[in-house]
């Protein structure tokens, strides 16, 4: 009945409540409708990861995902990136007057099918609406908490001068797929967003206990932006080779015509390891048996000298990869 | 030296690296510095509460407080009113280019104060900036973490017949305080936003145990739609009585010249309660031995019948307090 946003869908009275009830119960089940403003958790005792992000991202659909899906894996690969199993997530939405309800809709209803599938349930929310032109259609915080199991600490200052760099597959989907979006080349484009939950994938190591130095996902700022925070936070160097960087073909074709470099370009479903020398082809086999992880790689490695990120590139010289600045891609994620 | 907010400042490159450290850092202290996408907390076995809140408020700074204060105390007293004491918050901040950058240094710096008063940190957070126009200025999400004291539980569902409504405080001032200032009428003004963290006032209430039946906080749609939630989760009738209701003189003047009900207003530091008859006047006594329910006040009672809310007016008549449909005041919180 409903079709577009309104002010008052915002307001906490009767046209909030049915638009809840509608959009988002429907679609992300009871646990959030007990919530009753604070969700209730019985959290076995440990330690406990807590995470937040917002999602601005424009356009809201993309191929391979959308805001609602992005949202939740993002909060999701926060965890896992520090070793937690995730327990719960909250979704808090912001919404411009205007919004299509449909759209809306189809946002929880794709934030819904990873809850269900991934059996991490989201258990409080929030909504907002204000007056048109004040947002962008949709903007949604994601916050969510895990439980990390004993022994488990990914920190980056445990990085250790010979430790393999890993990624769990091809770099630079997610913001090709969203530049070409916006670029108006996606209609030839074949690379669809790699958005996907990896905590599956993160777990699948936990045999390897300290042998795992540290995860991240490589998000906003990429591959590049990762491991220039790892270098300074560890005071380690790290070198990674050119032609070791699993890259899809089209990629990097649209990454050399556009001028962008794969390296700094987001994922939102690939995640960095550093590994011990020594476990690495282990943890190399135990990802690659993961359907998120079949092309994991190792890209590079860890080396003495200062806390800098070097590429060693096909022709064999050698080039400082710095941290990114200015505007890497906005509203990418 | 910068002083505008810049697409760059949230790209996740360098400027959003020296925009966190002099905005965020300096205000919100070490516990976010090391975050490391998620905090890592350890926390004491039990039941733990989780919640999420988004704050639109226009505008972003009021007498009595502003977003950045809104936003940790209206997460905070969320976990209060689930009876938990908080532990951790988390804050996401969504910034329109533009920004005005000592203004999120002001509003960094008061959710830094009330975070250091009440010895709860900000763990982990997020700043996305979004082009001009795309946003209003600030938007903040702050979630929050808590831990439930065994045998707490406020869940409505445990009102009962005979029930004591019991408000910790004045109620409206928080909204009209907003509408005032909206309405050209602050000037002659002398109502401040009650914005304030409960947490420790309603831990004031766990000598009582399970004689409190619920609580919760008065904020979007105010004391009507609590008490409205309140009847439909209990399936229990509740009356109110107005010469009961504690209302500043001039909240009362200004909302009938506004065409207003201070019932309706939103509340930013009053928490209300449903507590057994017996223990009503000792409820009374710890609340108001506490500065923050200094004008506690019982306004009601839980009765039989409809799950409905009904007001005895000051002339003897009863009149229904249905939920608040339609706009109620957008951006208020």
């Amino acid at each position: 009945m409903i079709e577009k946003i309104r002010l008052a869908h915002g307001s906490g009275g009767e046209m909030m409540a049915s638009l809840v009830a509608e959009v988002f119960y429907a679609s992300l089940g009871g646990n959030i409708k007990d919530a009753n403003d604070s969700a209730i958790l019985d959290l076995p005792s440990g330690k406990v990861a807590f995470t937040t992000d917002s999602f601005v991202i424009d356009p809201l659909f993309f191929p391979g995902g959308d805001i609602g899906k992005l949202a939740f894996c993002g909060t999701i690969n926060d965890l896992a990136a520090a070793g937690a199993q995730p327990i719960a997530v909250s979704a808090s939405f912001i919404i411009e007057e205007g919004t299509d309800i449909n759209d809306l809709k189809h946002i929880a209803a794709s934030m819904g099918t990873v809850s269900h599938r991934t059996g991490i349930p989201v258990v409080a929310g929030d909504t907002k609406v204000v007056d048109r032109g004040n947002a962008d259609k949709v903007f949604i915080t994601t916050s969510g908490i895990g439980v990390i199991p004993e022994g488990v600490d990914y920190h980056p200052r445990n990085i250790q001068e010979g430790d393999k760099i890993i990624t769990s597959g091809t770099i630079g989907d997610h913001g090709y797929c969203i530049t070409a979006m916006r670029e108006g080349i996606s209609i030839q484009s074949s690379v669809i967003s790699d958005c996907q939950p990896l905590h599956e994938l993160v777990a699948s190591l936990t045999p390897l206990a300290s042998e795992v130095r540290t995860a991240r996902d490589a998000t906003r700022g990429g591959v590049g932006m990762v491991l220039n925070e790892w270098a300074q936070q560890s005071g380690k160097g790290i070198i990674i080779f050119e032609d070791m960087l699993p890259i899809k073909e089209e990629v990097e074709g649209g990454c050399a015509l556009l001028g962008l470099e794969p390296i700094y370009l987001a994922n939102e479903g690939k995640m960095l390891f550093a590994v011990a020398p020594h476990k690495a082809s282990e943890a190399l086999i135990l990802l690659k048996a993961h359907p998120t992880g079949e092309n994991t790689a190792v890209i590079g490695e860890v080396v003495g000298g200062r806390p800098q990120v070097v590429m060693e590139t096909r022709w064999g010289t050698r080039r400082l990869v710095p941290t990114p600045s200015g505007e890497i891609l906005p509203r990418i994620c």
